[in-house]
């Protein structure tokens, strides 16, 4: 690629580039001294179970990787112990270190699946701002104002609001950015809600005699819903270990205009291949490929084309199993309510009644809308939510 | 003394008292358990040089010690790398190690001529906030917020004005709070310029699990012009290691009123004691008293009569020295001025002029108001400022 293509390939998602110019240098001189760009990315250990969220920025880390850069992904071990503010009304529970120990192990087993390794270096930060001491923590926090701090639009907000902020959250960012100054990054990544914080970095790099860092912004990504941001709490995610059939299942349910979000944030695919794909109009097609992309970084390709046969058959040819219960009944009318509790497929009238309503019922593959009498000839799938299946046998 | 003369005895001068009923209940506790009370004062080693302003704290701490009572004088020597930002309008310098070094020396030769010494203890806070590590910080910065730190009026002050306030003076208050939580101390004693940093101090060693501190506060003396603090930088104060005769004249100048203030915040006299020798009616008496009592504080009883002496003789009674310089002139009238440059008193007639203008020429004994013909018969003494005498003889 030539500067040009790396750029777009760099930037590409991203929402904030500081600045754009200085990236191009950055390049330009690593290209004509064949040294490569250090990259760092801090992760905090209070968040070890990661979903496709977190892998939107460890993707822009691989990009880095892919054009022969390297990549610190730092776990923020000692951060942790203050536990970041950023977007927070409230202060952060501090985290022990046996916590922060288990935690960053949890994220190392995963990291790997999408970062390269022998271009990935796996740091704490505990490493250099332990090793700080408290008279260094004292002179770095000489190095930025109570002022400057306060612009930050979260802790603006709490301080008007008269939301109590504690002190060490202050320390959080100018913790952060003597990560930069300790390993002398040229660039540092991080989501939209991290651009004070690598702003600062900037800032103190400078103040400690350093080229300042290129900061890159990857975006949140949208959960399921498309509305909220994706997170464990709001339960619109789709976490990384989670079994192929429920990713499929899972990404299948997403809008279409979700879907070509998700091909920019979570695939290596260029913005050209992406139109390509979306001028094809196949969407359901680019929706099961999108699905067998992502299964297959995080399990395997085969795991991928497994969980594809499983929707094909199971949830989208709505097909029975090969093995169900039946329920033997008298030729006839029947209430269907009456029939879901003959056949135990609800505890009481009104519970069933209650399914039906909620659309979770169908008899021989057909939804049923309301409870009402239904008429029962030779054999019959009856259905209540996704898996449980009762064939219905006239006598 | 019962509870109530210690109470009277250490309040003496005090402005605040936090809180006048736990400081009962700690002499109490202490009367019965006949286990002493500890009591921290803070030095800031950025200022060594010792003048008559510090030592009411010091005489404060001694009264403490008269009761039997620990008083640790903590040398600052870590919270001199922050430089405390009390009552400035810009952000202190921090001193490097070598410096602070140096300063405790001179504080700790200077220290022991109030204090008894087998009752104090000097100690730097290095010890323990520099033990404390990066980590130790932040937890303690946690234990405090910004909003209530922006309360301080100077802080305050500036952050209303736009003025930048470094994040490392935040951390000075509660580095002294921690050495209280260090030392376990029973009391904090400081300038009322210091109540903020030593109510800080009671909030966090409840924050440490600690019975809290009791405050007290003494009020910053006024330096010999009787309106401003006592300052170096306002040239209005008596440093501890002048010489006997210049802390003399400098005693000697100050208003009646501020001498009760001294008496009451420099001499170890009861407030019974100064009633008494106010109702006396000689305030020319007690003043050079005063002086003597202070001169023999730092130097000794020698020395202030010494000094007294050399008052008498020189000052007061204005006599001139055994031997000065004789200059000849022939009888009759000659110009002041002249009289200057002949005797080489003045290099030229218009700085001659100039003394004669500013009072500071007087001739046999009585000032001269402005330049004009004198009569010269005998011998006269012409004298400029308080040590220069020529003894003028006819021809």
């Amino acid at each position: 690629m030539n500067i040009d293509e790396q750029i777009a390939y760099l930037t590409k998602g991203a929402v904030d580039v500081v600045r754009a110019e200085e990236l191009k240098a950055k390049l330009e001189r690593s290209r004509k001294t064949k040294k490569p760009l250090k990259v760092k990315v801090g992760f905090d250990p209070s968040a070890p179970d990661i979903h496709l969220g977190h892998t939107v920025l460890m993707r822009k880390m691989k990009h880095f990787q892919d054009l022969g850069h390297d990549v610190v992904f730092l776990i923020g071990d000692f951060t942790g112990l203050i536990g970041d503010p950023t977007g927070k009304s409230k202060t952060r529970p501090q985290l022990t270190r046996e916590e922060i120990a288990r935690n960053a192990e949890t994220y190392k087993e995963q990291v790997f699946k999408i970062l390269h390794p022998e271009k990935t270096i796996v740091d704490f930060n505990s490493r250099w701002l332990g090793a700080l001491g408290s008279e260094g923590l004292v002179r770095l926090a000489s190095r930025y104002t109570v002022a400057r701090m306060l612009e930050r639009d979260d802790f603006k907000k709490r301080y008007e609001a008269g939301q109590p902020i504690a002190i060490h959250e202050f320390l959080y960012p100018l913790a952060q950015a003597y990560d930069s100054v300790a390993l002398e990054v040229d660039f540092e990544l991080g989501g939209t809600d991290q651009l004070f914080n690598l702003l600062v970095g900037r800032d103190i790099m400078r103040e400690y005699g350093l080229e300042a860092q290129v900061v890159l912004t990857t975006p949140l990504l949208e959960g399921l819903d498309g509305v909220e941001k994706m997170s464990k709490s709001l339960e619109n995610y789709v976490g990384v270990t989670e079994p192929p059939q429920e990713m499929f299942g899972k990404l299948m349910s997403i809008t279409d205009e979700l879907m070509w979000r998700y091909y920019e944030l979570l695939t290596d695919l260029s913005l050209k291949e992406i139109e390509a794909l979306k001028a094809k109009g196949e969407p359901m097609e680019a929706k099961m490929q999108l699905a067998r992309r992502i299964i297959a970084d995080f399990h395997s390709k085969e795991a991928a084309d497994e969980a594809q046969r499983h929707f094909d058959s199971v949830i989208r040819k709505k097909e029975v199993p090969d093995e169900i219960p039946e329920h033997r009944v008298s030729k006839g009318k029947i209430l269907l309510s009456q029939l879901l509790l003959d056949g135990k497929l609800a505890p009481s009238r009104s519970e069933a009644r209650r399914l039906i309503d909620q659309g979770a019922v169908s008899l021989a593959g057909e939804r049923a809308s309301s409870d009402r009498e239904v008429e029962i000839a030779g054999s019959l799938v009856l259905k209540v939510g996704k898996r449980r299946f009762l064939k219905i046998v006239c006598e």
